[in-house]
């Protein structure tokens, strides 16, 4: 039986059917899983850190297009730069409704900041960006609020032979700047939204187009698929644009953000997914009751 | 040392500085790589297996572009079809030389003879396809005709901790079917020219367009980079539609097709690449002279 690891979980349901199903699924039988499946793919804001009051990524991001209106002040009237000066939400609700046009707007923005940029150089700016930028709210890195229960399910998913993913609406190449020293998996294993590269004169830079399309709802899928020819298995994810990913698996777990005093406490983003586990049994995991440890 | 395996290469310069750099890139020292960094790459088509008279691929889709012809034969009129009717090469030379309207039109053709396929369903193809094609010349299944001592260099790397991708101009999704049980790696390290899928209703279907482009020339980089976030440490090509992914390499292998009794003996498509050897040092991998057996 898989009993080692989730040492910050607490006995309960949620810990309980993790370990039913990894063991299922790794014990001859009617649930067995052959290894070539074995595909575990995790969102990543709110799923394995903190994204109150918006994931991580947007303050690296924000504090880029600053400099940009700063440089060109007429940017100032267009999306999404005007939504970040006049802190309007109503933009970013509209790229978490998938809404084309504002997904387009953030998209050609993104390509605005990084086009011809070569990877060294992004890494460069997310890894200063790590280094100094603080949480608003827990004034400490963001790579301190990373969820210890969630790292330790990754390393009992391993240890049972599941090839873990990360697969987020953030940006495939950010992300992949940590995930190794961070999640402990190889930054092949990292899906996300992605730049275009362009390779000449022996280098590698940033392209102007996104490959494929902005990675949540039915890009969760799609993207994954096009990485590794498979859908998940295990899929763990915590809002709506997670739902096509966690309909996909054959095991899905979703996060509940319901612990005001260690984390935050919300549902929005996140009321039809918790819905759509009810309906179809997904395993909610209860941030309060099911985790000992957050950090 | 690196020794173990390479059985079927006879001993000589080609097989010594594969082992030299194996053994330098796992030994603490100068040539040292670091074991997230340990990436190697292999074309497919003339590097692990047999690519005259035509890539087995084009069997597999001459099949299924007759089929198409014969139900509309207006098609037989445009590109591709009519350069495979007429058995015209200067059509494919286009795409070899990757001409955008050649390249095209064949990305066209790919995506009218598989939009709307489940996987399941093109992996059925695929599968029928290998069981029953055989190679016009050598009168066996392409899959019997895959280089034994190219599989030997394929364990070496893994058994060094090197993650073995295959990179290949051709379908990512057509060879994703064979390569677990042929070459010993997953799906997801399988890298090619690629269809996008769109994810609705609970299942995967393919797109009409392409996500990214042709993996050949600096597209092998890109999709490389895309696919793992680096350039390879080790790669394997045959031909100049390589050239671009061995230069990105630390070490790098060249197949030259020299062996008439055996194989083939041919350098066409390959002249840019033999003379990039030449002039950057890459290792050159006579058949004739450096393989004990082939197939």
């Amino acid at each position: 039986m898989a009993t080692a690891g989730l040492a910050s979980w607490r006995d309960g349901p949620a810990k309980q059917a993790i370990i039913d199903f990894v063991t299922s699924a790794t014990t001859p039988g009617q649930g067995f899983v052959p290894i070539a499946d074995r595909i575990a793919t995790f969102d990543n804001d709110g799923t394995l850190w903190v994204e109150q009051p918006l994931p991580p990524q947007f303050d690296f991001v924000f504090r880029k297009w600053a400099d940009e209106v700063k440089a060109d002040p007429s940017l100032a009237e267009q999306q999404p730069y005007r939504a970040v000066i006049t802190r309007d939400s109503t933009f970013f609700a509209g790229v978490a409704n998938q809404d084309p046009e504002a997904v387009g707007a953030l998209m050609t923005a993104f390509a605005r900041s990084w086009h011809g940029t070569t990877p060294a150089e992004f890494d460069a700016q997310v890894r200063a960006w790590l280094q100094t930028a603080k949480q608003p709210k827990l004034g400490v890195p963001y790579i301190e609020l990373i969820y210890k229960p969630m790292l330790e399910l990754l390393e009992l998913l391993k240890a049972h032979e599941f090839r873990v993913f990360v697969c987020s609406g953030g940006g495939r190449d950010f992300m992949r700047v940590f995930a190794e020293e961070t999640w402990g998996i190889y930054r092949e294993n990292v899906i996300g939204t992605a730049a275009e590269y362009h390779y000449a004169e022996g280098r590698i830079v940033r392209g102007e187009h996104a490959l494929g399309g902005l990675d949540i709802g039915p890009g969760k899928p799609e993207h994954i698929f096009a990485q590794t020819g498979r859908l998940p298995v295990f899929a763990g994810g915590n809002a709506d644009v997670d739902i096509e990913m966690l309909e996909a698996a054959r095991f899905s777990v979703l996060v509940n953000h319901d612990d005001a005093e260690r984390e935050f406490a919300y549902t929005s983003g996140g009321e039809a997914s918790l819905a759509k586990a009810k309906a179809l049994g997904w395993t909610v995991v209860s941030m309060k009751d099911d985790w000992i440890t957050i950090f």
